[in-house]
This record gives structure tokens, C-alpha cells and sequence, in this order.
């Protein structure tokens, strides 16, 4: 088996990446890490000693230039990734990239150019289409099981706010947190969306009005179909990370509910309760990661198609652009306002 | 206690005027029917003979004029409601009314005006208010069990579409079904809506067309505090009546489910299952409509106001013609282009 | 409809005379309460007043002596519903009859016998059969949707144990409170117990012990068929009255749980949680309690046996004296031992 | 780190020792498998290969003869487990085997003397009590949020019957399945059983009968404080692994439920339903499988006593016998009876 590993390169030891380090040094035998690599050069050391990485590169340009590498994943900041992805791609290597791809469509533009030119492998990290629960969701819409799709539901809320540094430079709510929800709106009713109207405000932490953004966003969605959708956000759920979808469809309901910690019921004296659900990405989503880094192995090492591809990187941004124009102009926006 | 009880005079016997012909006779024993008329005569005759009703008057002039009789029922269709206020509270007689009280602002207005020259009590038919899970909802935002409430959601979804015949003259979807979420969305959230946005279609029943009607509608709800409100309205939920509502706080959150005929969950070889929820409105709100009627009778007798007062009679109207403005010219519309 | 109307008196008005005396005044429209007796001549009174009742009868002999009664509702104390069934069959009533018949198997029998001759109908107050959760569970193992029924477990618990001076002269945990999860057995398994095996203790008030009494009993059932079924009693659970049920068989399993007040789910910031399960008999088996009254009266007009019949009164009494038995003597003790 | 890793051997390559193997390698950074050996060679290479396991050893002794091996994990049949226990203790191995030890006292007491003798460490694989439900439900007894535990029901089923040739030589159903539970039972309620009473079947495959076995095992177990508890098992549970505890405590009651596949649900047509539960115990368990070892590494790290310990080992055994003489006697055993 060892003659068809993918051989891998880091770039970004962060948060991000040292959850796909850990995937692939643990889980997945058909991948090895070659090197990683990053501006802190004590954050690469310790996740490569971790994860048995052998060698810490001293650049980017030396995993880039480095013939035994197939493949690169990239970790770090997002407003680096475009540029990245075109290196990449120009030194031949398949790529899995975090999301966004940009904040801008110009630079995500360039960066597919740059990967069709290459004829490389892209995947973007939307990683929840890999969550049990959404892939069941997928499943009973495209198989049927609930007849046509015509009213969905996303609820996607953060546990607190992030540190208002992080803010400054995310790109706004709708590019920042939404994103997501807009790959999953696609995703799970597998049709496009063509106009949106967005909502939203500053609710619970006024320390977003003067960044100029929303902690809380809702927007509807309005399918080719006539489907409606919504998305629900809100950086701040008490109780934890809220995540949960339903749709209605001519033969039926669907809907997922939150991850908990336990399956475990207490009958007290005042109340019937249970434990807070799993309180961020990190928990609710932990298989996913993992399950989205083995597709890409495996559609990288067999040259199929990666399930998330350019189109996927591209159409949220164009969603998220709509949405934000639709919330400063109050109107509906057609997404060819943005992108013809 | 014979002597406090309220003499009631009931107009219509049609499916609403017998399920509170029914709670008045066989659970408010503080109440008493004296009379009961109905352009069917025979419909009246049977309901009295059920309900031990004594007398089957042969005009409502007959029952209005009745002196003994302090507040009547109007139980017949919405086209004679707003004629019927004026001449009960002509009569001087204390009014239930079943919603809405008529489709134009202005008879609405007409009626409202009568009310208050006659000064007798007046409540609107809206039910759902009685419901124990909505007035849990209600009662964990006014307490401030789940904080500053910010982002609400109401489901609201018929088991299937009415004859078309019944379409045909129930004013649209807006004022026909959403009037009671329009009213709901005030009461749970305890503030006005100043903007709605609305959308839908005809996705599940092609006849709507015809009538110039939408059989799918969802609108967004902008309340003066900022918060975010929406309803889900379909008039086809193959599972069954659809009926649930969540709202996120800045502490918290609560959800209420739909009701079961029972508790009983079966896990056989392919899936695990429970019946169908209950499915209709009879079936569900069994219980709301008896507890609106017993405040009524309470209202009256203690000379108290109604819990479902005149504004709350006219806004959902207001709303339900904003939302089929907010549709026809694709594009937010505030409550003051309606009625200022 | 009238001429079909059974015209009941009631001999009770004690609280479960209430419940009856409620369900036939306004929710039984064939039936027709003609007197009510107690020896509390006040509770009579106001019950009559409540329920529209005509009479109040002097004694039980006037009730027996009215040849226009044609039903009787025996509601008195435990230690005198054999005698009045005794009385009442010589007086040609059918009858209801609150359970247990009596704590004694020969005054059971003597009753029976009377009935027998008498030629009359005999309904014993096991209400539970006929709550809509049980209903269907007993549905669901008759249709043969779980296959044959393996293993059965009932849950029942008090909310707190009832004053000393009810204890003492209720005949103990297994005849006062067990009785109705005996009865249970027999009816959703559908076949009978060969044998008990009985465990207990006083774990939650040790004012038991100076009754001779438990507050915690626990019984294993031998099914004729090799089936195994347990009950697990207990006078105390803090968070309100616990009934469930739930059964394995060949092809599934099917369980029952709690009754809440309303559908509704808070998240907080501590803990998901619900209000507690309707607190006591009364709010939990409302309609059982009707309903199993519309069965008895709808089997005497139409002169069909009743659907709880003279060996379902006498086989839980059996059933509660092996279980005390085998608690007394630490051993399984087949039902023959006491009752050939 | 690297110095602090624990150097493991492994002794066993079948289903149970890959799942070891696998936690090793792939979860539990702080262990190094250095080699594994099982009479089937190529189970060895394969998972050694899978693995990273640089050596396959030809034997056992090779494996306890290895100065740099300083634990030892027994994946091999039970009826090898009390002697390797000894041979390994006498090599100074730290221990961790699967459970049970034996099926015969005598040979536990031998190999627990063995390893006292040796000073080594033992653990045994009672994984449950590592699951994220029922560790759950111990911190609740053990931190007095439910009050003082008075009755505990465990529900272990498995989804269909083992091979009638592992039925053979499993011992029975008490010592190979409800051994687990046993053990659950203890750790749940923190104190010890003095009495048990069993009950039990061939319910659903006759083919046990041939086999002097049972399919469906329930006991009633008294614990010293008169705490009630049961277990039930059966060896088919169509709709999955069954695998649920209740404790009814003064203050509250605490349930486990299943788990599932996913959280979502479906309204359909004829039914709401959801997935069946995971079907079995390497899907149920799976953490549990990873945790146990992680503790068993951290305790022999640093020197500390493992979770599992040998009364924990023996004591399961020592029920497992009362429970099956009481089947066979039909009548409670106490504990001092097969032990003193």
C-alpha cells in the first residue's frame, strides 16, 4: 500500500492546520505528511513533532520546489490563500485549500485560472458537507425521500463572538461565518440560488457597529426553482454551537438536531434536563475534517474529481457579496448583480 | 354561583360555532347558552339538542334582541363579521368574534368604532394564543428567562390545502392563514413589527394559480428593536399540522415542538418511529379553544378587559397587507404604508 | 338520543366521584346522572351543583330502589366495594366499580358470585388501559408490530408518598398501588403470570416500617409463555409521577414515555432542559378516566361485555398476594399457591 | 516526550487486538507499540503493517522477553488470559488484558496473586465504563446529583446471537455478556451486590437450548444499602445494540439512551422516524476502546493505579456464577455462597 501514499506538504501550523495534521498522521494511512511549514517556526516544530512530520521546511518556496511532494494543504490566514493557490498550482501540486479562497472574486478568479492552467486538484475546506448529519440531510433529498425540496432552514449561531482583532480583518459576517451556510444551502438542495435578501443587525455585542458589521445576519434565499431558504446567524448562543437544518419537501420533513456530549437525561426536582450541546467546531465537527482530508486523498490519488470543486470556492463568495449588498441597499439582490 | 353566569347567545353553528357550543356546555359551567341561530336551521337544531342548548332563535335579531342575553358568539363566515360587531355592540351585547374580523382595514375600523361607542368588551378568535406551549413561550420572554429575545422563527403548516372553492374567497394566504402567526409573532415577542419582507409561490398545489394565490409563503419580520422574526407557511405538510415556533434570546433559547396523540416510540428493523403528530387544528388546539372562551366568559363577568383586545384584532390585518404588498412589488414595505 | 341515555347514580363523591361524576356530566352525552350519594352530605351537595345533578339521595338503598336507575358508580372507600357490589347486583344495577374489589380474595369471589346471578355487568376502575400511550402500546404487541414479547418492564412511581393514615389501611404497596401495574401486565402482554418474584425495601420514608409497609417494591413476572416482565415501583420520584412502559419483542421494541404539560425545550446557559412530567394521576389520565367510562356505559346500552372484566378484577388481587408472599418469604412463588 | 513513551507489546491480532493496535497508533501519542505476535501470523503482519508496528515476533516469550517492553496488552481468547497474566507479571510486564480473566475463580485468584507478586500494574477491559454516556451517569451518582441511588436498571442487548460455535465456549450467557454489566452495575452505584435472583430463557434462537444456554438473561440484583438493581440482556435486539441505564435516586432520576448514527429526523407520510441506533459495540464503543487505554498508559506512566482493578476483575466473575446457580436453583444466591 505504501506505493500509492500521497505524499503532503503544510503550509500554516495553526488551529487549522494542526486538525489536518493530526487527520492525516492518525487516521489516514494513505496519506503521509512529507514537511510543514510556518511563519512561527515553533508552532511547525511542536505540530511536526506531534504528528511525526519529519523534516520543518524553512520556507514555502522549499515545500513548493520539493518534486516529492504531490500535494499541499493551506492553512493559513485567508487573505494569502489566492496567492498561494496560484504557486501552488504553477509548481503542480493538488490542493486543499481553506475557505475562502478570497474576499474578493477578482483574486478567487485568478486562483481557478491558475488552477485549470495547472490542470492541479482543488478542494476547498467546507468541511460540514462531511458531518453525519448533513450528509444524511443530502442523502434524503437526493434520493427522493422527501419529495422536492421547498422550504429550508439553516441555523448556524457561534457560542460568543471572536476577539474583535479577528473581526477587523474576517471579511464581515456574511463572508466570515455565512460562507459556510451558503455552501451548505447549495449543497443540500442541490440546485442554485438567485436572488437574496438579507436582515440582520447588531444584537448582543455593540462592539460590531463600529467594525462596521453585524452579529447577527438572516437572509432569504431564493432558488431557481422557487424553493425559499433562510440562513440564520448569530455570533452568540449561550448555550453553545447551534448548527441544525430542516427542509420541507412534497413527501416530507427533514431535520438534524445539535451534537451532544452525552445520550444522558436528568429528572431533577425543578426540571428535565440534559448537558449543553458539543460547544464548538472543534467538537461538533471533528469527523468531518477528518472525513473531508480522506475524499481528498482518495480523489487526488485515483484523479477523480474532488467533492468540493471550483464552482463551490467561487458561488459563496458571489452569495455573500449579494447578501451584504442586499442588507446596506434593503432590497433584494440578484446574484447576477455581482457575477453575470 | 348560578347567578354569575354569563347568558350567551351563539351565532352560527357551523365546525367553530360547535366546538365552542361544546365548551361552553360541557366545560365552562360558568357560562350558559340561552339561544342559538343559523341561516341552516337544521345545523342549529342538531348542535342545541347535542349541547342542551333550550332555545334555537330564527333570526340573530331574535338573539340580539333577547334582553337576558349579555354577550353573543359570531361563529359564521368572515364576510358578516364586521356587520355583525356593529349590531351586537349595538344590542349592547360583550363580543367573541372569530378572526379576522374582515379583510378591509376600514370595516375592521368601522367595527372597532362601534365597540368603543357601546363600551362592551370585544375578543378576536385568535386561539393559538391558549395553546400551553405557546403561553410557555410567551411567559419565558416576559419573565426573561431567555433574555432580550432577538431572532424568531413560527412554523406554520397546514396537513393540506382547503378546497379551492374556500380559497377563492379567503382573502390569500397572508389573511387567511398567516393572520394567526401575524398575531402570534406580536404576542410571543411582545413588540410590534415595523417592516416585512415577503416571499413564496406555488410549489405544492398548481390550482392556487388560478386564484391568484400562493399556497408556500415566508415572510421576514422586522421589529422596532431590531430583532428578526419569520414565518414558514405551506399549505401542504404530508406529516401532518406543522406547528412550532423557536425564538433565541440573549440568554438562551426556546422551541416548541409539535403534539403527539401519544408518547410511545417503536424501534423495529429498518427505523425507528413514532406516530404522526396530531393533525389538525381541531386536534391540537383542543385545548387553547376552550381556555380563550373561559377567559372571555371571565373578562365579562369580572368587567375586565378581553386578553385579545381591539389592536390586536386590527394589526394582523395590517400585516397580512403589507406581506401581500411586500410580495406583488418584491421589495420590504413598512407597516406605515399600510396604516399610519 | 335520549331514549338510549343510561341513567346512572353514583355512590361517592369523594375525588375520584368527582372525576366520574365530570366525565358523565359533561363530556358523556348518552349518559345521565340521576342522584348521587356519600355519607358526607356537603360533598354531595356541591357535586350535584357542579354536575347539574337533580338529586341527592338520602342513602345508598334509595339509589338501589330507584328502578329508574338502571347503572350504578361504586366510589366508596376500598374495604366497602364488595358489599355494594353485592348490594347493588341484587338490586339488578349494572355496575362501576373503583378497584380494587376488595383486598380479600373470598370477598372478591363473593361478589363475583353475585354478579354472576345477578346476570348483570361488571366494569372495575383499571383506568390505565385506556390512556392513549398504553392503548397503543397494547396495540402494537396485539397486531404483533414488535413479534412476540420477550421482555416487559413497567415503571410506575408516585410523586410523594400519600399521608401515614392511608397507608395504614391501604393493604400495602402491592394490593394499594402495584394492583393497577398487575393489571397492566396481564393486559399488554396478553397472556398470564405464572409466577412472582418480589424485592423491595423502605428507601425513601421510613414511616413505612412502622406500618409493615414498603415504599419501594420491585417484582419480576413469569409469563406462562417463558416471557419475562418486571414492575419497579417506588412512593417517591421528585420530579413527579413516572409511567412508562416498554416491551421487547421478536421484531421491536416499543416504549412509552412521560406526559409533559407543553412541548417546549429551553437552552440555557447551564443545561438544555423541559418542565417536569404532569405531577399525579389526575392531570396524567384525564381521558383515560372518560374514556373508560364511555366504554362501560356505550357496553351496557348496548348490552356487550365490558372491556374490563370479572377476572380482571380478581387475578391483580391474586397477583399482589404472591407478591407479597415471596417478599415475606425471599422466593419465587407461583400464583397457584395462592389461588388454584 | 519521546522519553516518557510507554513501549507496549502486544499480544493478540484479532478483532479486539486491532482495535487496541489502532488506538495506539493512531490516538495515543504518549505509546509505542513495539511488536505484536499472534498464533496467526498474517492477522500480525497485516496489522503490524497497517499499524506501523515495526516487528512481528514469532512467539510470546519473544515478546515477554524484550528487556525494552514494559506492557503488555492480552488480546487473545479468554481462555488463555489467566495464563499469560501469570507468565507476563512474572516477566515484570505491566498488564492489560480483556475481560474476563477466566471463567474459573481459582485461575483469577492465581493470576491475581501472580501479579501482586510481581508489583506490575493490571488493568482489565470493562471499556464501558469509559463511554461518555455511563461515565455520565457514575459522576452523577457519585457527586450526589440525583440523591442517594435506590433503583438502577440496565438495559444490554446485543443485535443478533454470536455463532452457536462461539455460544460453545463463552461460558454462558452471565459469564460472556452480562459480565459487562456486572461490572457496570458496581462502578454505576459505587457499592456491591450480596444477592442475586435470575431469571432467563431460550426466547428467540432455540439453538441455544442445545447449548445448556440462554438468550435472554434478567436479574434482580441486591446491593448491601437495599438499593434495587437489574440487567437485562438479550442476544437479539432487532433494531440494533441496546445498550441504556436508569437510576431512580431520592433526588432525580438519570437515563442513558442510545446512540445514533446521526441526529436527524424524518417526517414522513406514515411515520416520524430516525436511523436505527449504531448497531453494535465497536460502533458504540468506539472512544470508550480509546480512553481506557489511554488511562491504562497514563496510570503505568506514572506509576498510579490503573481504573480497572483485580477486585474489579474477579468480582463480575463471582455474579456472573450466583447468577446462573440461582437460574439453576430457582430461588436468590447470595454472593458468600460462591465466595466468602
Amino acid at each position: 500500500m505504501s506505493g500509492k501514499k500521497l505524499r503532503v506538504g503544510i503550509i500554516g501550523a495553526g488551529r487549522i492546520g494542526r486538525v489536518h495534521a493530526e487527520s492525516l498522521a492518525f487516521r489516514l494511512p494513505e496519506a503521509e505528511i512529507v514537511a510543514i511549514t510556518d511563519i512561527n517556526g515553533e508552532a511547525a516544530q511542536a505540530l511536526a513533532a506531534r504528528c511525526g512530520i519529519p523534516r520543518v521546511a524553512a520556507s514555502i518556496d522549499e515545500i513548493l520546489g520539493d518534486k516529492s511532494i504531490a500535494a499541499v494543504l493551506i492553512c493559513t490566514s485567508t487573505d494569502t490563500h489566492a496567492d498561494l493557490i496560484v504557486r501552488a498550482a504553477k509548481a503542480g501540486k493538488h490542493i486543499f485549500c481553506e475557505k475562502p479562497i478570497a474576499l474578493e472574486l477578482a483574486k478567487i478568479d485568478s486562483a481557478l485560472a491558475a488552477v485549470k492552467a495547472a490542470g492541479v486538484q482543488l478542494q476547498v475546506g467546507f468541511n460540514r458537507r462531511f458531518d453525519s448529519n448533513f450528509l444524511r440531510v443530502r442523502q434524503a433529498v437526493a434520493s427522493g425521500e422527501i419529495g422536492k425540496p421547498n422550504l429550508m432552514h439553516i441555523i448556524s449561531r457561534d457560542p460568543a463572538p471572536p476577539p474583535m482583532t479577528f473581526v477587523r480583518t474576517s471579511g464581515g459576517i456574511f463572508r466570515d461565518m455565512m460562507i459556510h451556510d451558503f455552501d451548505m444551502a447549495r449543497y443540500l438542495m442541490g440546485e442554485e440560488v438567485e436572488e437574496i435578501y438579507a436582515a440582520g443587525g447588531v444584537l448582543v455585542e455593540p462592539a460590531f457597529k463600529a467594525e462596521d458589521d453585524l452579529d447577527t445576519a438572516f437572509v432569504v434565499l431564493h432558488f431557481k426553482s422557487g424553493a425559499i431558504g433562510t440562513i440564520d446567524n448569530s455570533r452568540k448562543a449561550v448555550f453553545g454551537y447551534d448548527q441544525r437544518v430542516e427542509i420541507l419537501g412534497s413527501k416530507g420533513k427533514i431535520a438534524s438536531e445539535n451534537r451532544f456530549p452525552n445520550e444522558v437525561v436528568v429528572s431533577g426536582e425543578k426540571s428535565v434536563y440534559t448537558d449543553l450541546p458539543l460547544n464548538f467546531f472543534m467538537q461538533r465537527y471533528t469527523e468531518s475534517f477528518t472525513l473531508e482530508l480522506q475524499l481528498f486523498v482518495q480523489a487526488v490519488l485515483e484523479g477523480k474529481q474532488t467533492p468540493v470543486t471550483g464552482p463551490d470556492a467561487r458561488v459563496p463568495v458571489v452569495m455573500a457579496l449579494a447578501a451584504r449588498k442586499s442588507y446596506d441597499e434593503h432590497r433584494p439582490v440578484k446574484l447576477t448583480e455581482i457575477s453575470s
